[in-house]
């Protein structure tokens, strides 16, 4: 299917990619994963995108989310993604060739949830190789580092 | 996998099921789709929800949608839900056996996105057939009547 006019301009996300990362927070304990995620396309102007990571000793499920890329012209995209933890984010984002800089404009979180207040995402594509950075402001904590993970593209 | 103790009261959920529905709202022609729905765990305390609908005669993709269910002891639920169309919603439910009752807590919008400002969606499953209806208050309508759908369970 030919991707949407809208969304041509970001085909290089479009395929599947595994990879792996760490993590840490003032709250945790530091912590390294496996990761795949996945952008497609329908045909229309979004592309949806999930993401699932496992404990990279035991194999286990550690952290799943899902959402969609809505661009906005060439240099601009919304966001929206949801995590089973009970967070909800809206993201403001800059395109800059095959980089994604995406700053929460909204985090909302379930009554049981942990607080999260804000979150920033960067994105860096580099032909066959993703890399990214997740700093967030949770807990009573500022804004600050949390995930650092890269990946390569397997389909 | 064993479902997670926390989700064992819904298990019933779990599984992919298709069918079909119809919807209108004020500002838009009525419209029917055909549907799949997939009730997910990965052994953790929430279910993963994605659904994706088609048009009944063209085939071509209409709407999808991703999210998850928590819930909160055996009688209470909160659901986390994504919409490509740049919305993200929050709902506090009940649980009544099989039927599900849940009201948004909170609907945000995207900039660019339409504007919803409440969802009620209540789902109901007898054995292998599950049904849902979908009210909704969106761009200055008050909450009425949107989706009715049913689906019977394949895998």
């Amino acid at each position: 299917m030919t991707p949407h006019p809208a969304i041509e301009h970001l085909a290089f996300l479009l395929g599947t990619w595994r990879g792996g990362g760490s993590g840490d927070y003032p709250t945790i304990e530091d912590f390294s994963y496996v990761e795949d995620v996945a952008f497609h396309h329908v045909g229309k102007p979004f592309i949806s995108y999930t993401q699932r990571t496992r404990d990279a000793t035991s194999q286990l499920p550690l952290h799943s989310e899902a959402g969609y890329f809505r661009p906005v012209g060439r240099d601009r995209l919304e966001l929206v993604l949801v995590q089973p933890s009970g967070i909800v984010e809206i993201h403001d984002g800059r395109i800059d060739g095959t980089t994604f800089r995406l700053r929460s404009s909204r985090v909302l979180t379930t009554p049981t949830a942990k607080e999260v207040t804000q979150v920033q995402r960067t994105i860096v594509v580099d032909g066959p190789r993703m890399s990214y950075r997740v700093d967030m402001a949770a807990v009573g904590h500022t804004l600050q580092h949390h995930l650092t993970a890269s990946l390569t593209r397997i389909d």
